[in-house]
C-alpha cells in the first residue's frame, strides 16, 4: 500500500481545489487509497468504477477482495432492492430473522453438504477482524492454552486481539501497547527453503524445556494477500494440518481475503484437502460490498455461554439477503469456480510474461495474484503509471515491493486481457531500461 | 442480557419443530436475544416488528439502540433506494465517494458547526467496537501512554482492546487470555456516595508513589447502557473532564449507545456542557441500522500515519447516504430533540409509577431509561411477561437485574403510553404481592 | 532516600581524590546511600559505624532494617566464628544440613509455637525479593487466578514480579516494560478518612461487572518502611483480614522490613491479633545481615512440585546459624520485645516534641517511625545536617519527603537519647524560622 | 534434576525417623535435592561433603557451580575470619566500605585490564536472578526496546523477569500467570545441523513486516548447565555476536554458572573472543559459597537514575573480603586456568570412555560437563547409583537426561580419576546390557 505524504494536498485533486475540501478539512489522515488515486468516485459496475467527473477505470483491486462478484451485481443487488422494498427487518442482532434462515440453509446446501463440511456458523459482527477475534476466542476457549501461532507477514486486522497476530511493524507500532499471547513462525518459502518445514514448531513443541508453550492454536492465510501475496504450497498446508493434528493445536484459516472463491474454490484450503478447525469468512461473502462476516467452528467447539460474544451489526438482513442470492447464483454448480481457474492461468501467463522483460516474479494463486520486484520502489511506480492509464492496482508487501492484482471473479476474458495489457505498459513504463 | 441455557431446544419454537431447525444445527449456541424471544421476525415499521407468523410486537428495544428512528424510516429508505438503484458505488474503502463527501458536509454542517465543535472524523470499520479500538490507539499514540481508565459496569465491545476496558466478568473471560494496560475506577455513586468524586483518582495521579500510572485516557459511557442505565450526573461528567484536562488524560467519550439522540441531544455528553477530546459513535448513525461507525477526535489528535489503522468495510456507501439522510431530516432544527426530551419525561414519569408499586427504582436519562429491582430474578420475569403480551424489552446490569427501556426516538406518545401500560402489566405479574 | 546528581563527583569525597577513585571508574552510577554519605566506612559496632578515617557515626539506619540487632552482635558473630572455624558446610542448596536442621527447630520452637502458628517454611533464595517473588507464585498457585492487590505506595522489592507490587513510579520505569497482574488499592489513610475502609475492594468483589477479577492475594505491609513511614492501624489490618477470608484472597503479610522485633513483635502483625496466609521475612532474620530470607505458608498452600521453584543460595548455612543465634538469643523471651516497645515510645516522645517546633509529623510504630514535612525538601536537609553531626538517618516516601529513624533494637536508652538530640539539632537546622 | 515424589516421607531417611523430622513438618515440600540424597550433611572440605554420620561423599557437584574452588578453601575462609574478627562492617547497601573498594580495584586488577574489558560493575542484590533481572533492565532502558530473545532450554532464574527468559515449562508454570516480552530462538544445534545458523533471527530483524520486533537483548549461556550441558560452538558465539552487533542489540551472557573459570577461563566467553554488552556473574565469585552476584555492563549502558534499582543485601561485605581473595590466589595467574583446562580434557576422556560402551554422550566444556543418554530414565538411575557409591552427580535437561558433572576446578587429578571411575561403575549398573 502506498504511504503518501500525510500532509499532501493534492488528494483528489482533480474535482476541485482539494484544499479547502471536506476531506481535507474533515477526514483523519490515515487514509489512504485516495492518496493513490486522488479522484472522487461515483458510480460502479462489473469491472469499472466511475468518477464524479465521468472517467471509467478497470478495477483490478476489487475491494481489496470485497467485490469478488464485481460491483453492483445486477442479480445481487435485485435481491437487495426486492428485500428492502417490503419493510422486512433490517437489523436485528442475533434475533431469528427470515432472511438468517434463508441464509443458514443456502450456506449448508450449497457451501457446507458438497463439500462434506460439518461446521457451526457465528456471525460474530460484520468485518473481518470481527471474526478472527472470535476465532481466536474459540480456540483459547477450547483448549485452555494462552498462545497462538501466526506467520510472518500474515494480516488478520487492526483491533487489538488480530493485530497481535498479524506482522506488519507499521501496524502493530499503532497499537500503542505490546502485543502478547502470539508466536510468529515462518510462512511457506520464507527462509528460502533452506529448512525443513515445521522443523522448528515441530521441536518445541516436543521439548519440554524449549521455552515455547503449546499453542492453543495456529491461524494460517493460505495465501497473504497484504503481506504480498505468498501463496503456501498444498504441501506445505497438508504438513501443517497434519502437525496440529498430532499436537491437538487448532488450526484456523484466516480465509476472509482469498475465500469465497478467489483462489479456485469456495474456500481457499479445499484444493489442499485440509479440514480447519476454525474458518473466518468475510469481505465477499455478502457479495455485493455490504459488510458480513461469519466464524465457522467444528461443532465440537461451539462452546459459547450465550451471549459471551456479541455485536450490534451481529444480525444485517440486507447482508444475509446478498449473501443468499451470491450462494445460489455463483455457489450451486462449479461454473464460476472453473472460470476462476481459467482466469487464473491466464492472469499468471500474462504477469508472467510482463515480468520476463521487467525483471518481477510472479507471486499468488487464481485471481489473487501479483508481481514482486527486487527493487521496492518500483511496484509502487507501477500501481501509478497504471492509474494514468485508467487501471486501479494496488501494492503489497511489507515495503510495498509487490505489484497485487485481483480483478472480479466474474471479469471476461477479454477484459482481462485488456488489463494486463494496461499494466504491462505500466511496468515497462516503470521499469525504464 | 438473559442467560437462557444454551442447550434450550425450545429456541424458536413458535414457528416449527425448531429442534431440527437450521438454527439449531448451524447457528453458535452463543445466540442470545432468540432465546428470550423464541420467533422468526420477517417484516419491520416504526416501532413494530413482526414475526413470520404474522404476530406483532412493540419494539423498546430498538435494537439496542441502533434504530432510534424506528424500523424501515421512509426517507432514509427512500435515500438508500435512490442510491442503489442507479449503481451507485457501494464499497470503496478510504477513497473518495460523492456519498462519503456527502456525510461528511452533512455531519459538518448539522452537528459540529452549530455546536461549535472541531473534529476531525475517522471511519474505522463499521462496528461500534472498530471505534472504540481506534480511540485508544489515537489515545496511546498521543500522549504515549499504555494506561487507560475505565468504569465499573462499562461495556465497550468484544475485540480484546474494547473487552479490556468492559466491566463484566463473563464477557472478559471470553477472551481467554489476561486484559492489560487498564485501570478500573468507580462509575457515578457506585460507592453510593460514600466518598467524594475522583478522589482516588486525583490522589493517585498525583502521587509518583502510588503505583498507578498517569493514564493516556479515560473512556466513559455518559448513560451505562449494557452496564444497568446507570446515568452519570452532569457535575460528575464536568468533573470528570476537567480532572482530564488539569493531568492532561485524554477524555474519550463512547457515544455509541447513548448518541444520535437517545438522551434528547445529539451527543449524550451536550447537556453537561463537556467537550471530550476523542468521541466513538456508531448504532444509529446510519439511521436505518447498516453497520457504521466513526471516530471523532480533536484535529492535533489525528497523528495517523496514512493507512496506520485500516479496514475492509471502512467505506460502506449505502451508510453514508442514508446517514447523510437521517442527518438531515432530523438534526437541521431542534424537533426531534425536543420531542426525545418529552417522552423521555413521559418515560420517566411511567417508569415511576410502575416502581412505585412494585419495588422498581427509576434509572437512566432520556429514553435511555430502565427499572431496577433489588431481586435480580424480577428482571428476567418482566422481560418475559412483556413478551407474552406483545412488547420487547430487555434487560441489563451484571445480573440482568434492571428492565432496560429503549422505544425509538420517533414513537407517538400514544404508542409510548401503550407501551408503557404493557410493562405495568408485566411488572406486577412478575412481581405477585 | 536522596536521589544525588549521578554525575556528582564529590562522592567519596572525604577521603581521597575520588574523582579518579575505582568507585568512580568502576562501580555503576545506580550507587546511591553513598551519595548522601560520602564517606567509606570500615568498622561498625552495635549502634556505630566508623569510617577508614576514624570518625564515628551513630547509626540510625540499620541497614535499612538489616541490622535489628546492632552491628557485629557478639554473640551472633561467636556463633558464626565456631561454625566457620571447623570446617563445617557453607553452600548447600537445598540439601539437608545440621545447621539448616537446628534453624527450623529453633524457629518452630521460639517462634511459631509460642504464637500458635502453623507455618510451613520456603527457603527461597537468600533476599526479600525472592522471598515477595515466592509468595505471589504461591498465592496464584493455589488460587488459579491472576490479579494481585497492593498498596499505594507499596515497596516488595526491585525483580519484575515484586516491582509489579512496588509503587515507586521512578523504581516502576526502571522496569522497562509493563508491569501487570496487580491492582492498587488505598493504603490506610491515603484518602484521608475521607471514604470507608476497603469500601471499593467489597464493592468491587461483589459485583460480577466491576472489571476487577477477584485477586489471587493482597499484599500488604503492616508500616510502608519506604513509602513514607505509614502505619497502618490494627483495626485496618483486621478489616482487611477479614475481607479476604469471605472472599478466599490469600493474604500476604511482606514483613521483611517491619518484622524480625522492629515494632515490638516478631511479627508486626502480631499486634493486630491477625494470622495472614503467607508472610515474607529477610532483612534481619539472619541477625548479623547475612543475606537471607523464608517464605512462611500455611501448610494447605504448600503445593509445590518439588524444585518447581529454586535459587543457588537458598542453603547459605552461615545464615542459619546466625538465625539460630538471634532466635535463642532475643526470642527465648520477651524481653527484646517489651525493650522495643520502651525505646519506641522513647522515640515516639523524641520525634513529636521535635516535629511540635518544626512542622515535623510523627509517623510509624515502635522503632520504625519517621518525621514527615509538608516541604519535601526539608527531610534531605535534614539528613545531611544530622550526617554533618554525626548521625546517620535518611529519608523515605515518593518524594523524600519523611526523616526516616531505625535505631537498632538493642540501642541502649542513653544512646537513642543522644541520637534524638542530634536529630532534633539537625531538623532546627534545618527549617530556620 | 530428580523430581521425586512430594510425599516421600523417606527423605533423609538414614539419620533418624525422618516422617517425625522438623524437616518433614516444617520444610517446604519444594524442596528437592535432598529428594536424591536423603542424608544430612555437616562438615566439607575441598571436593567432599561428609554427613552427620560421618560418611563422606566425592562431590562432583560443587553447589551447582557455586562452589568452584571446593568446599571451605582455607585460603578464602581465613580471609574471612579475619575480616570478621575485627568487627568489620558487615552489611553496608551501597555505602563506600574498604572492603567493596579492595573487590573492585581486585577485580579491575586481574579481570578486567588483563583482558583489555572495560566494564562498570553493578552490585545488583546478591543472587543470580537478581543480575539477570538488572541486566534485562539495563538491555531495556538503554535501548527503549522491550523484547529479549532467550534459547531453547535456558536458565536464568526463578524470579518473574528472569523466569521469562527460562525453558523448563514446569518452571515457567509456576509463575501463575503470562510470561512476556520474550522470544525464544535456538539454541546451537537445536534443530541438528538442518538448518544455517541464525538464518531465523537475522530474516525476522531485516522485515518490517515479520511480526518479530527488534529485541533490546539477546541472552545466552555458553554453556547451558541446567539445559542438558549444551555447549555452542565459539564460531556460533561469534556469528550471534555479530548479528547483534549489526542489528544495535545488546549481547547478555549470563556466565552465572559458566563463569568463575569453570570452562577454563574466568569468563566463559573468552574461547570464542567475543565481547558482550552485559555480563551476570555470580555463583562461584565469592569463593566460598557466599551469595554475591554483579551485573558488568560497557560503560555506555551505565544510564541509571541513583536508586533506580536497589535491594537490601547488594553490600554484603564478607563475600566481597572472600572474592578479593578468590581472585588474588586464583587469577593472577594463568595456574587455575591451564590446570582447568587439563582437568576438563581428563573429564572429557573419562566420560567419553564410559559412554562408549554404555550409549552415553559427552557434551560441555571444561569442567562443565554431562552424558546424555536417550532414555530418560538412565539418567537418574545413574545419580541414584553414583550416590550408593559415595559419588555426588545430579541430573540436567528438560527430562532430566543428562548426568552433570561439575567436580572442583581445584580438585586433583586422582581424585577427579577416582570420580570418574565411580561414575562409570554407576553407568554401568544403570545400563545393564
Amino acid at each position: 500500500m502506498t504511504i503518501a505524504n500525510p500532509t499532501d494536498t493534492a488528494a483528489a485533486g482533480t474535482s476541485a481545489d482539494q484544499a479547502s475540501s471536506v476531506f481535507e478539512r474533515r477526514e483523519s489522515v490515515v487514509r489512504s487509497y485516495c492518496r493513490s488515486w486522488p479522484v472522487v468516485f461515483d458510480r460502479a459496475s462489473g469491472a469499472e468504477q466511475t468518477t464524479e467527473d465521468g472517467q471509467t477505470f478497470l478495477d483490478f483491486f476489487s475491494g481489496a477482495g470485497a467485490l469478488n462478484y464485481g460491483h453492483n451485481h445486477p442479480v445481487l443487488k435485485q435481491a437487495l432492492l426486492d428485500y428492502l422494498g417490503t419493510d422486512r427487518v433490517i437489523h436485528s442482532l442475533d434475533m431469528f430473522s427470515v432472511a438468517k434462515r434463508e441464509f443458514l440453509e443456502a450456506f449448508e446446501e450449497h457451501i457446507l453438504i458438497p463439500r462434506g463440511l460439518d461446521y457451526r456458523v457465528q456471525l460474530p459482527g460484520p468485518t473481518g477482524t470481527n471474526s478472527v477475534e472470535t476465532a481466536l476466542k474459540i480456540a483459547r476457549k477450547a483448549t485452555g492454552r494462552e498462545q497462538v501461532v501466526s506467520f510472518t507477514n500474515a494480516f488478520h486486522g487492526m483491533t487489538m486481539g488480530s493485530l497481535a497476530v498479524t506482522g506488519n511493524s507499521m501496524k502493530r507500532k499503532g497499537a500503542g501497547i505490546p502485543l502478547h499471547h502470539t508466536t510468529t513462525a515462518p510462512y511457506d518459502d520464507y527462509l528460502g527453503g533452506d529448512t525443513t518445514d515445521f522443523l522448528w514448531l515441530e521441536r518445541v513443541w516436543s521439548d519440554s524445556g524449549s521455552g515455547v508453550d503449546l499453542p492453543a492454536a495456529v491461524i494460517v492465510e493460505t495465501v497473504q494477500g497484504e503481506g504480498g501475496l505468498n501463496a503456501a504450497r498444498a504441501e506445505w498446508l497438508r504438513a501443517l494440518a497434519d502437525l496440529c493434528r498430532r499436537f491437538e493445536v487448532l488450526l484456523v484459516v484466516d480465509d476472509v481475503q482469498a475465500g469465497c472463491g478467489r483462489t479456485g474454490t469456495f474456500f481457499s484450503f479445499e484444493e489442499a484437502g485440509i479440514v480447519p478447525d476454525v474458518v473466518c469468512l468475510s469481505k465477499s461473502l455478502s457479495g455485493l460490498g455490504l459488510p458480513f462476516s461469519v466464524t465457522l467452528m467444528r461443532p465440537e467447539l461451539d462452546l459459547w455461554e450465550p451471549g459471551e460474544h456479541n455485536g450490534t451489526f451481529r444480525g444485517f438482513n440486507p447482508a444475509f439477503v446478498t449473501a443468499t442470492a451470491a450462494l445460489r447464483e455463483f455457489w450451486s454448480d462449479d461454473e464460476l469456480a472453473a472460470t476462476v481457474r481459467e482466469r487464473g492461468d491466464q492472469l499468471r501467463r500474462g504477469l508472467e510474461a510482463i515480468g520476463a522483460d521487467t525483471g518481477g516474479h510472479y507471486r499468488g494463486r487464481g485471481l489473487l495474484a501479483g508481481l514482486h520486484f527486487d527493487d521496492p520502489e518500483v511496484a509502487e511506480r507501477v500501481a501509478a503509471e497504471a492509474f494514468d492509464r485508467g487501471l486501479l492496482v494496488e501494492t503489497s508487501g511489507p515495503e510495498s515491493e509487490v505489484v497485487k492484482v485481483m480483478p472480479p471473479l466474474t471479469i471476461s476474458a477479454a477484459d482481462l486481457d485488456r488489463g494486463i495489457g494496461l499494466l504491462g505498459d505500466a511496468v515497462r513504463a516503470a521499469t525504464p531500461a
